[in-house]
């Protein structure tokens, strides 16, 4: 696939095939538009029913045109733009838009076309934009190669690029965000079924684009999912936030998804650990995009989360303080030194933890703003401010406005205002702000957002620097390779947990009897209490087939233990092939952990670790990220479970060999990259996880291998 | 504390102690204000500095006045207010806005100061607001009482009425939401420090106010929260919705608001109880207001949460369905009827499930808006319907407002349009929608989620009619009481077990044993195996002095284990009183809950249930009621509980007898009542709850008395 997209965002000629002499309807559209626009490329119209349109000369084929063009739209229906592509491809056409419906999102039929089409790509090498999309808008080379109702504003360039699989609702984000949000906007394309170029070739060409500094998805599923990671390392490389609004996330929205423009949803679980794990911001609504940009285009960087929230009228400073707390800033009250220094500048009656009140004394006295924000930026415990001004405005609002403009110019934190006066009666103060880059919102809400958002980007940053220092842990074990290759079936406990032997996690100590006398001396050498399970590829759910025993304490129990789950087991399952029975220590002490490996189709392997019992089958406790992770990762995802809290000793108990924990999830996830193409999935459940110091052993595990073709 | 409001906000004439001649000023501005927005009332400036201000005679005091005036504003320093208060109560004033800060935001000296004002207004009978408040604006009265930026426009008048605690950021969002967003006010009042006359007792006003049919509310905390109930229900019955904005949510915020408007702020599990319990909307931002504010004033009611979602262009439609069940709608298929009737209208790539995709066929035919819409509507299956159209703009977006208008004006299902087309292209078609009433919204989030805030406060009204029909259980029990009463510590085990008895909730058999020969006589009454713990009022953890025996299967064992209690017991506490070792009945097949009273000091009593264990150590997962409560509020609590799904049978386990724990939860209810002021604690730790049928035993109880005075 192409990935030289600058010629597409800026072709020096444009082929419109179906072009239309109705300029209303929908193939009428891009030529109009075009000229409307400015383009300033070449343009060709292709429709043999017209010698010419808009003064343009009208071509009855592609193979009449004077020239080879950079690219094309294909505005016919979805059998004849088969045909068209086909033609584009033998005239060396490099793009291609294909606006048509019918294909995927239409059914049987639709998904056959859809493949011819992205044959023909591949033949001809074409970067193949669609099909069932709405084309595209670059607002630098004035290509707005597409139709709908965004296409009638000349936008104001800027250096905000977007991908939207969805063509109606992208552009309409793009227009509101454009003309009333004041997002200045670079390329703005739009991906539909995506049988050619995916959203994520298009962030990825993005990152690299010198004049891109931000970019935002409007995503409804990936099918190259696995690509995110690699997308968001690059990004946080270059510093450019990428902005996902991800839809599609309930089951409903997902079946919705599907028939619209076909995209798989894949997991929400699996997006989410993506986007945490690679800093890309996932929004909610355009307002965030609209918020987001000017704080991502004011180039300050918080080092860390500590933000000081000052009012002139108490009210916003809680609502800003629950907001800035759920989203993981920290209000901490500002040093002794600072307060000292603030004391005499206020009224009495000032409160001066965090949030600050500077109360209305402001109104009589503008100094006041200059000296406290001067004394609070500096405050070396404040990463950040946020001001509220409430509704302040004429006069006064230029004068703070100035105030404030010339504290932040002196300060590498940022400055963010909430600031609610109508444009009509602060005019001035938010030109000020404006022209020095000072982000100011209407809502105190909105601002702690906006924030927050710089601040997670910031600290995604960091992490992600210290990342690229850690090693990556790497293993190769080709007797598993051989192992799992061989497998016709999952593979039971005792061969599981000798394949993970292999990549060094502890197992319980235990060896397979073929006789209870057996079962007896190996329980003897393991020491009492011990466990007997049975082991046949046939049973699946041991404890159902009564194939387990568990606290079995003389070579006695041990016997009868052993007749009797070998008769329970032949009485549940009559023809099933019964390895042994596996006996094995008993581990007490240890908080119960389940670990994983989900290799899935759109991700690639994923590593999942979460507490045992009910805080997996009741409530989905688990955290997830893509394979390989590192050991501060691994340590990020034990901390981010609600689990967490018994894991370092709630209840009671003795903290958990967390060390041990996050080491297992490493090797996990070494695991993962080497048996990538023979694993399906892999859980260890249990992995006990002993007491400080005392380490981590695997007390079960099943392997479904992937079965070879 | 006066509650004829009525005169409040359309006083005869309004006297404005300490006046200034600055009217830039907070003292001057007034006056100044109440004459540009044209009070219609007398207006009386008190100040012995000016013999009049702004052509109206200035009087030296209170006493020269030439009536009394209905409404005394008073603007002078904290403890020159207190005199003045003390003068409108000698002068007979009905009613006073003391503005002044300085009282208990700014602590000690302050509170005493304002203990001082709140008796002269209880002495004089005075309606008093504030201290530490901004005033308050009747429009339509144009009573503009107060000062700052809101005060300069003419406002219309409309139906929604406001309280605010806080004075700077309520009236700024007034004037956004009334200018930027359309919303009509009637009455906006801010309450500061609340010394007299509450938000709860503004909003209970406003749910009698003829005038008023949408109540809103920014709070940050309520002193009187016990009031919230009967208020809610009340606004239920007379189908007036109240959004609450609730700030001071976060530990942090909670302290800011302490040092603000000095109100408590109360745990907020017990305010979304209150909220939850009585339908009273919280919303969370002001934006929020500003889109339920049209979706209220349809003043059509969905009769379930069944909605169908429409699309002109797919996209949309698959983040209104993740929003919608996100919040509590249902998005299900039409009926097979509807789907064929359909069928025909459209293109056969269009999708008919829910969401529905019309496609951009409509743009060549509108009279399929009006067809489809029609039918669809008509669903037996829908509830209420929202339409995304896209930007649709121009005179095709005339046409569909027209076809939505009527179809929407023949039905009394809601109709709700998302529609992004800017003003300036569409203005025609919204002018249209608003005149009919139909609300639209340009976020289709924020269409959805007006809808949701109607269907919930429908279901709410619904809910309410039934429960009233419903029996609430009361309990007396004097023996209870007088227990209580006479209690000097915490209730141990067996006396509080006793306690609960006397309300018919069962409890393990158990009795008191002297010596280890009657507890092994006990043990084989009641039947092996047993428990014993020992009795004392100054052991609180059992189990932690060694107090505990569980399993207990021979009549040896309990002999043992009653010498070994004994002996552990005096070990951890060589002083205690042991009233003796309990045997009793041991529990198995049980899932382990909790319940109990909270007596709390804002609320009053308040019913909890919560799973054992880690659900409440570690995941505070607990359901709170306000007390009293009827069987299905109980029934609603267990099940919005997370570990509800192990209640009900999670892994392989029985059902449990939930019938049997909502009864245990409305005797706690009645209990609650019945024992509200002598019992400050009541938990009920573990309650077993057995299979379904079998009922729930009290296996623990500890009952913390409210000490008398």
């Amino acid at each position: 696939m192409r990935t030289d997209l600058e010629c597409l965002f800026n072709p020096r000629s444009i082929a419109i095939v179906g072009a239309s002499a109705e300029f209303g309807s929908i193939s009428g559209q891009p030529l109009d538009l075009l000229i409307k626009r400015g383009y300033p490329g070449m343009l060709y119209p292709v429709n043999p029913k017209y010698p010419e349109l808009l003064g343009r000369a009208c071509y009855p084929s592609l193979d009449a045109l004077p020239e080879t063009p950079d690219l094309a739209l294909i505005m016919v229906n979805a059998r004849l733009a088969i045909r068209m592509l086909e033609a584009c491809g033998r005239a060396g056409v490099r793009f291609a838009i294909v606006f048509s419906s019918g294909y995927s999102e239409a059914g049987e039929a639709g998904v056959s076309m859809q493949e011819e089409l992205a044959a023909i790509a591949r033949r001809y090498d074409i970067g193949l934009i669609g099909p069932n999309c709405q084309g595209l808008i670059s607002v630098p080379s004035k290509t707005y190669a597409g139709f709908g109702s965004a296409f009638i504003y000349d936008y104001v360039p800027g250096p905000v690029s977007m991908v939207s699989q969805s063509g109606g609702f992208g552009f309409s984000l793009m227009s509101l965000a454009a003309m009333d949000g004041g997002v200045g906007f670079r390329h703005v394309v739009t991906t539909g079924n995506e049988s050619g170029i995916s959203s994520l070739d298009f962030m990825r060409f993005m990152v690299d684009d010198p004049g891109t500094r931000i970019i935002t998805g409007y995503i409804e599923g990936m099918k190259d999912a696995h690509r995110l990671r690699e997308l968001g390392e690059a990004a946080l490389v270059a510093r450019k936030p990428i902005m996902v609004w991800k839809v599609g996330n309930s089951e409903e929205g997902q079946r919705a998804a599907a028939s619209h423009t076909a995209n798989l949803g894949g997991a929400m679980a699996l997006y989410r650990a993506a986007f945490e794990q690679t800093g890309i911001l996932q929004v909610e609504d355009m307002q965030d995009i609209i918020d987001y940009v000017p704080a991502f285009l004011s180039e300050k960087t918080p080092h860390g989360n500590r933000v000081a929230i000052i009012t002139i009228s108490g009210g916003a400073g809680i609502l800003m303080t629950d907001e800035a707390i759920a989203r993981g800033l920290a209000v901490q009250p500002l040093c002794d030194a600072t307060v000292a220094k603030l004391r005499p500048l206020v009224p009495s009656f000032a409160a001066l933890g965090n949030p600050i009140d500077l109360t209305a004394a402001i109104f009589d006295d503008t100094d006041l703003c200059r000296k406290a924000l001067g004394l609070i930026i500096e405050d070396p415990q404040v990463d950040s401010v946020v001001m509220a001004n409430a509704g302040l405005q004429g006069e006064i609002a230029t004068k703070v406005a100035r105030e404030v403009v010339n504290v932040a110019a002196r300060s590498d934190k940022p400055v963010m205002l909430a600031w609610s006066a109508r444009h009509q009666v602060a005019g001035e103060a938010y030109a000020l702000l404006d022209a020095a880059g000072v982000p100011h919102y209407r809502s105190p809400l909105r601002c702690v957002r906006a924030l927050a958002a710089l601040t997670q980007h910031a600290q995604a940053c960091r992490r992600h620097d210290n990342r690229r220092a850690e090693p990556v842990l790497e293993l190769h074990a080709s007797e598993a390779v051989a192992t799992l290759r061989a497998a016709r079936a999952d593979l039971t406990e005792y061969r599981a947990k000798e394949l993970i032997g292999l990549y060094g996690i502890a197992t319980t100590r235990e060896m397979m009897a073929g006789d209870a006398q057996e079962a007896a001396h190996i329980a003897e050498r393991i020491g009492y209490p011990v466990v007997l399970k049975v082991q046949s590829p046939d049973i699946a759910h041991k404890t159902e087939a009564g194939g387990v025993r568990i606290g079995l304490a003389s070579a006695g129990e041990v016997e009868r233990a052993f007749e009797e789950i070998v008769t329970s087991a032949r009485g549940h399952a009559p023809h099933a092939t019964i390895e042994g029975i596996l006996v094995q220590e008993m581990v007490v002490d240890a908080v119960e952990v389940i670990v994983g490996i989900n290799n899935d189709p759109l991700f690639g392997p994923a590593i999942m670790v979460g507490l045992g019992g009910i805080f997996i089958e009741v409530l989905k406790d688990v955290a997830f990220r893509l394979a390989p992770i590192t050991l501060s990762v691994a340590h990020e995802m034990i901390r981010q479970i609600k689990g967490y809290t018994l894991l370092i000793g709630a209840r009671g108990r003795p903290r958990g060999d967390l060390e041990a924990l996050a080491d297992v999830l490493c090797r996990m996830s070494a695991m993962a990259v080497d048996l990538k193409g023979e694993l399906a999935e892999l859980d260890i459940n249990p992995l006990f996880v002993l007491p400080a110091g005392r380490g981590v052993i695997a007390g079960d595990a099943l392997i479904k291998p992937r079965l070879q073709a």
